[in-house]
């Protein structure tokens, strides 16, 4: 079977292979009208693991982490290209199931798949996603201004829990012909991890409530990483309130049945793909209306530090293992 | 040595590694302005093999690699974007020198290494390449039209050439501890397949002569490959005559010590990065007064099919191992 599948991709060849996944073989470049261009690497071993990522969240989850970065900047996604590094492991009912969750995104998001690279890998699958987007002022990382407020999307710290129950599920069936994980009741977190949304109904209810944030990145390395970011492109402190930090109630109790931290989930476990962003202290009540929105402190002097302040009225400097 | 250098990863972390080598921590997306976008992916013991190539030519190969997309429109490069997947085995001297290189390519096309992405690697050495670029009228590989004349810049197969060399000398020297290879007037080949150059010269030199091809595309996986490439994307045939394709002196030489044809390296050797263009037959003296250009066929009809012409009058389809 294994040996099958290979031939079936040597036989079809490269092009062969991007015209039926793709629909045609395009031009070395595609056209685009847009103004904000990223790029992301996804790769095995790393940024997946494929023994119980599906396929088809992967492709899914690619097109999130690509235009999440759109997003982070105000910006309407509006094109994906898609690289990919094919190993001998993979067939092409591999890379169809890819390509299917790659189009399940882009539909729910609006995007076109506009084109890209296939090539041979002997290193695993890799992924590469360039996003291109549209924002007429993009919000940069440098725009958070004194008193400011951190608002923030979503729950932070699932995606984390979640990779971490698979973790615990692979090594507790680690040589099991036909594992049988129980993730009943943890659908949530799996998802999270797995087939992450990226927050495009959140840049729509912005334009909708006319805010515009001074300063926003996308939640994919975690709150403290993040906001570092931010705190240092804006040459600023932020003060942060740990009990306003969103939570979700799967991810209290997963981080108990693990016996983990969920602060720590939501600090350093990224993956998250919310928004972080900053908005001017009169603009609490907009925010606030919009629903969904959780402000979590506000910006201070860079001399401050960035600082967790703790329900007994601790404060902890906020320090990131990527930074 | 060796777990000195990946200590030295770990404590900068990855933004302080980006920061190092690119200067800045941007923003989650780049600006742009261009109508064109690119992208490719290199991949380790795929597309270079770093027991024998250069760090610093490998990210100069990297941008050309990228850029030469732009340029198969038409396109002026303007910008590329770098994502790296760094192994352990890197060390932050090996990133620098890299860098070195894009940041050389760079130079010499004019173009803005406006951002990237850098993750860690368990599968070796990965980079994904977007470029970004402009034309007023891209050029697409589906206008050629009957007669036209199909034109190559520089000569072909020499990149082929070069990497058996490599290859052959590798093999020569398994298991030395201090490998002294020789490759005293080879430097032409070793040149064309670790540090190949992207033909904006060719670009330039089209505008000057006011000439605008009716297709072209970059010669990346060889001349039979592309030319089907063309072929198939405006519906037509081709007739290129083997005696007038460009190979250079080197690559013969090389080809006959190694027992290889030339002809063979040219059609499906792939790497050289030059430009496959056609042009309407009644542009020929000005490709000709161009310089550096050969016409070496003309466009039929799709019922003819891609055929080439031997000097003693056979015609033979031309296949392509990738299609």
């Amino acid at each position: 079977m294994e040996q099958k599948k290979r031939t079936e991709i040597a036989e079809l060849g490269e092009f062969g292979l991007i015209e039926k996944l793709m629909g045609t073989v395009g031009d070395d470049a595609v056209e685009t009208s847009s103004n904000l261009v990223s790029t992301d690497l996804l790769l095995e071993g790393v940024d997946f693991d494929l023994s119980y990522f599906p396929l088809k969240h992967l492709g899914y989850k690619a097109v999130t982490v690509g235009v999440s970065d759109i997003l982070a900047m105000n910006g309407v996604p509006r094109k994906v290209l898609l690289g990919i590094g094919v190993s001998a492991k993979s067939g092409i009912e591999d890379l169809e199931e890819l390509y299917e969750g790659v189009r399940t995104a882009c539909a729910e998001l609006g995007v076109e798949l506009a084109g890209g690279d296939t090539s041979a890998s002997v290193n695993g699958l890799v992924l590469s996603i360039t996003a291109l987007g549209d924002a007429n002022n993009p919000v940069k990382r440098s725009g958070a201004a004194m008193n400011d407020l951190i608002c923030i999307t979503g729950d932070l710290g699932a995606a984390y829990m979640g990779l971490h129950l698979l973790e615990r599920e692979k090594r507790a069936f680690a040589g099991h012909e036909a594992p049988q994980p129980d993730f009943e009741g943890h659908e949530y977190l799996l998802e999270r991890w797995l087939r992450p949304r990226a927050r495009l109904d959140v840049i729509e209810s912005l334009r909708e409530a006319e805010i515009v944030p001074t300063s926003m990145i996308d939640l994919s390395d975690g709150l403290a990483s993040d906001l570092l970011h931010i705190c240092r492109s804006s040459e600023c402190g932020a003060r942060i309130y740990l009990e306003r930090i969103p939570i979700a109630r799967q991810t209290h109790a997963m981080a108990e049945e693990l016996h983990a931290d969920p602060v720590v989930a939501a600090l350093n476990g990224g993956g998250d793909y919310e928004l972080l962003f900053t908005v001017p202290l009169s603009m609490q009540e907009q925010v606030m209306r919009m629903g969904g929105i959780d402000i979590i402190g506000h910006i201070t002097p860079a001399t401050a530090g960035a600082i967790l302040v703790t329900p007994d009225g601790s404060e902890i400097p906020i320090t990131s293992i990527n930074n």
